[in-house]
């Protein structure tokens, strides 16, 4: 697509703004100074008697190099991560949950979708001699169901209740639990929270109907948190504290709980690092073999993971510039949700919740009649239609939700919102602009 | 294993000698600065400024985040890795080799054994009716077993012949293909040279032997060269070089070449990076699909792959250092490569080939009829046993050739021979020692 403008021929648009991928490091955001000066140490240790870096980044730098064979990052390290990160996340889970983490539950990875699979390797074997199936929401980042056929697990999809702020409503679950039971073993529940594309973060009330049906069903709770840091105003409750604070017998269930590093506010997609805490007793072991057969994640990504569990705190060096930078990217995101919101909703025709989180919005758009006959014309679902008529049109490229899933006869699209303010602006201008000429063309 | 001096019963020995796993800095092998120093600047390029480091270093790291999105190693970076470090290794190639090499070509993966799996996954389908079987060295590094058998593909396995210097002789080529295709489709040949555990370079002529057997059977060359920058004093010619200097029909065969920056003089296992250059018109577009969904590579791990690809030249500000270290680790090579050569052939029972390269000596070792019952009595395999009493009486830790397979009847352990050369000595008194202790025992 980036080829758009590159063949020739005259378009009518300047530029093509890219909202198709969630990387806030290709939209501009500037990574965080603490982390890449540890980085910079941990690969370089000599460049600190010459380089000017804090203190404490030193001192960060040097607590992972001696944990590391021989001081190098170039030495393998255990396959589940080095022990001082995996103790760091164990700290950060327990003062985040309230309840003890414990570092030989934490595997590292290379980012979060390695893990995933990983996990979902774990539910492959037929039961009863039926074949195993994994609920997951729609509408889903892509990785779940790409992951279960590469598996070959089926998958049961559940419907997110669009109306309802994209909750999750326990009479669909057990409406998509009940018709895959017919043929199926449903072996665990994928919940996304916050959503992606969705962007909604999940009431208190609505995670404890999740756990209580999870635990009716004998699933096992897979939950990608992986946008836990990526909140505007409401607060964040983990799965794993919920659980602990609803008590027996619901403190003790199965949980796999997922975090990456390519989200939050390190945002270090090309950086390839992220972790799963599994509480599972059962599985455990065998989890623990094939990891460990495995090569460790790159190492300077698990430093990343160590700056991202314990930031710099107020006294350090560091922490000045790191808490401006830290604010900085979450006014970047609390002004583009609202934004996103508020001009969607404006555009007669279009539908948009509340953005609480992540880095996309995820609008409903009405689409005549007319449009979806020319679509079908083209042997193409009408959101296709709509954004490729998007790009071509104002070279704004965003995901139509056909990729994501969505209720029959709804149509959407997931675009990024993290971009600078002016890009952003004027991609929601072309929008509204496009928009309103497609209604006239079709109507 | 390293656990066997921590549990407070008294061992026969001082300090366990970790050689079982083929990581150079974790035997002390230092970092190469220039590799380090440009990993340090592009992920802190505001030390540009502050640090000592020279010029050059400065204006490779700027290259390299110049291909980066808006200059953030924290970018994704195209599935296959970054263009500008496809190009330099393209570049590397085609002077290698003599003959154009394409940066459309050349894949990036997390270290060789991500891109090993992925060229496999190439053969999983069936062939009118038969499963797809790959043809293995034995002994071999068992990523390529282990590979095959997460993948479900059939390992048809040809040994190397030790008296002929760990060669692959035609003869045995063709009984293993011959019994192979009785019940499966042969699809591919994997030859490891330098070999792995075995540290033989083939010769020219038995390559180009290889090169007509795999034409003559139609079979996909999977050519695992990790170890081609870890050779003493013999010439490497790569298959492609071969294949390319044989002409037609050879020339345009299928092949898929494998380089990591685990190994060579870098040996950045920790740090996970390496690519796969692969020939093969047909296969190529999917195979090319495949990597296109999965994440890059970690950028910083890419960093290597161009270091190492291009390395300092003469005039570089960077290259007196540069030349020492490589110098320094190549005569470590050299050094322990003929001491472990002289040491155990010197050692009565033991038959070691010469040692090319890589980082291994795989000595075969004659054990007692009384012992190889002892270990019967243990329902252990004999070179098992013979390995864990080695551990258990002298602390060495070397793997068994139950590990990596080895002729019905012959016993052999591999050893990683970089160790500092006080450790090194040590090792070798030790098994002479423990050997002489050995046999007296079981004779």
């Amino acid at each position: 697509m980036r080829e758009l403008g590159c063949d020739g021929v005259p378009k009518p648009f300047e530029r093509v703004v890219r909202a198709n991928i969630g990387d806030c490091h290709a939209l501009g955001q500037k990574p965080i100074t603490f982390i890449r000066q540890v980085q910079a140490l941990a690969a370089c240790p000599a460049l600190a008697s010459s380089a000017a870096v804090p203190e404490d980044v030193r001192q960060r730098a040097q607590e992972i190099l001696d944990d590391c064979t021989k001081s190098s990052v170039g030495a393998y390290s255990p396959s589940a991560g080095l022990q001082v990160v995996r103790a760091r996340v164990a700290q950060f889970l327990s003062a985040r949950d309230g309840v003890r983490a414990c570092a030989d539950d934490i595997y590292l990875g290379s980012g979060a979708s390695d893990v995933i699979k990983a996990v979902l390797t774990m539910f492959v074997q037929d039961v009863d001699g039926k074949p195993p199936a994994v609920m997951i929401p729609i509408p889903q980042y892509p990785l779940f169901s790409g992951t279960l056929a590469e598996l070959g697990l089926r998958q049961a999809e559940y419907f997110l209740a669009e109306e309802q702020q994209w909750a999750l409503d326990v009479d669909e679950l057990q409406r998509c639990w009940s018709r895959a039971s017919q043929d199926c073993a449903v072996r665990a529940l994928v919940v996304i929270n916050p959503g992606n594309p969705t962007g909604q973060v999940l009431t208190r009330e609505n995670m404890e109907q999740i756990v209580k049906f999870a635990y009716e069903h004998n699933l096992f709770l897979l939950a990608d948190e992986v946008y836990q840091e990526n909140i505007v105003s409401k607060p964040f409750f983990s799965f794993k504290k919920v659980m602990h604070e609803m008590g027996a017998p619901y403190s003790s269930m199965e949980l796999a709980s997922f975090v990456t590093c390519s989200k939050g506010w390190a945002a270090e997609c090309g950086q390839r690092a992220g972790f799963v805490e599994l509480r599972a007793a059962a599985a455990a072991p065998a989890f623990r073999v094939a990891r460990a057969v495995m090569q460790c994640p790159n190492v300077l990504g698990q430093c990343i993971l160590d700056c991202v569990m314990q930031r710099p705190a107020p006294g350090d060096p560091s922490y000045p510039q790191f808490a401006q930078e830290l604010s900085d990217i979450r006014q970047v995101l609390a002004e583009r949700t609202q934004t996103a919101y508020e001009t969607f909703n404006s555009i007669p025709g279009y539908f948009c919740n509340p953005i609480d989180g992540s880095m996309f919005a995820y609008p409903r758009v009405s689409i005549p009649e007319a449009a979806q006959a020319a679509a079908r014309e083209l042997h193409m679902s009408p959101d296709e239609f709509y954004c490729l008529r998007l790009l071509e049109e104002t070279g704004v490229c965003v995901i139509p939700g056909t990729g994501f899933g969505q209720l029959p006869g709804t149509f959407h699209f997931r675009t990024t919102i993290l971009h600078p303010r002016d890009e952003f602006q004027h991609m929601m201008d072309s929008i509204r602009r496009f928009h309103h000429d497609f209604l006239q063309r079709y109507s």
